[in-house]
């Protein structure tokens, strides 16, 4: 048996997310479509560092699997490039130890949501940005966004329906700033809850509205309630930028 | 009578181009449309600074139009943003001299062609980046580029169909750069004949890979060939930055 790891870009908007549906197409099941062909008719399952949600991008996602057959780490790219819709690429492929598992592995992630936050739209930025119409009060948000950084149980930014065994997870970087003429979120953190990133970033932006003060985040936290906290901001302003390992990964984003 | 002027941002992926056509969809069609409703049912011809083609991008086209009723800047605006696909946008409207032309007024334009030259294509720039899988080699581009500059006859570089009365056009900057992991190549000048920016990047990318000498280029200029030039580059790497005129403009791009 051989594993492989795979780093992956995608725009999400078409599909419905990584994981394989029944009624519609997913990352994966392209994915696992196109790697059947690859590895000659031998049909692999493939596991995510996490799940994008539908309309949520990857920049660095990066995905596993075990094949009975091997392959060169350039036949494995090309061939799944070949076979892929231009919406999905493999960046990098590598064979890898067969104990490396994408999720139980990684020591981080590093998410970044777009906001453009001027009168009018931006056309050529639409299915990445989330356009919001008021200007982002940055030192408001920043001050809020402070008190998310370190080790919390995050309940209150946790969706219903989420996995993960415990909602204590801790958030090393959450840097709010202008680029050019956005607001970037990029927070990075060991561990994220199911919509945990958008549910902060849309509380951050209904803090910069004054819907929130910036010190009731704390509080937010420590009731541990998803009423307490905001919206969930849209699924297309949020990217997976790259997942962290321990070991070198030829990480070419 | 009352003139206006738009500033317009849109992918033209979508699209047979700006100039309204008999069977597709196209930004001068969509425009009027809007319009037509937002001046309460006077249809108006609407005029562009120039016809980008199928494909081509623009983050600041501008254009103009005639209307018997008056409206306010804020109106024209919002109410075309309002009628639009969400892949075109007006950023700014306003009214302006009778005599004002979006194409005889103009003393210059800005394009940009916008190259990735990985080994991998990029998902999330798909739609707007040409992807090559060689290194482009910035030395020997640069050095054909600037004979390119100055007031030429661009026969060699000019597409059939093109309506221009004179081939002879004044290159003002042709910079070629690094950005990030792309090649931009921005383009000024007082006008432009058909597809000229196209074939000047799809030349270019030909000297890059050998198939010309950098020396080459002034000697198929001189030739007023189009034969003698290299490919045109295709439509999706090219944007329309911005129209200079000689007086203000509020310009937010």
């Amino acid at each position: 048996m051989f594993r492989y790891r795979l780093l992956l870009e995608y725009e999400g908007t078409a599909y419905l997310g990584w994981q394989r549906q029944p009624h519609g197409p997913t990352i994966q099941s392209l994915i696992e479509d196109a790697l059947e062909r690859v590895l000659g008719g031998n049909r692999v399952s493939v596991t995510a560092s996490g799940r994008t949600d539908s309309g949520v991008h990857a920049l660095g996602q990066v995905v596993s699997f075990v094949s009975p057959v091997e392959r060169s780490a350039r036949s494995l790219c090309l061939g799944v490039n070949t076979l892929l819709p231009p919406d999905i690429s493999c960046r990098v492929a590598a064979p890898v130890d067969l104990d490396f598992h994408p999720i139980q592995t990684a020591v981080g992630k590093h998410y970044r949501y777009r906001v453009l936050d001027r009168n009018v739209r931006a056309p050529l930025r639409r299915t990445q940005v989330l356009h919001v119409h008021e200007p982002v009060e940055l030192e408001r948000v920043c001050q809020a966004a402070e008190q998310l950084l370190g080790t919390h149980d995050f309940t209150t930014f946790r969706a219903q329906g989420c996995a993960s065994r415990s909602a204590v997870k801790t958030v090393t970087r959450i840097d709010v700033h202008r680029v050019g003429d956005e607001v970037h979120f990029d927070v990075e953190g060991t561990g994220f809850l199911r919509h945990m990133v958008r549910a902060i970033v849309g509380t951050l932006l209904q803090v910069s509205t004054g819907r929130f003060e910036p010190t009731e985040i704390a509080t937010m936290l420590a009731a541990r309630d998803r009423s307490k906290a905001g919206k969930t901001a849209p699924a297309h302003g949020l990217t997976l930028v790259r997942v962290h390992y321990p070991d070198a990964w030829p990480h070419p984003v």
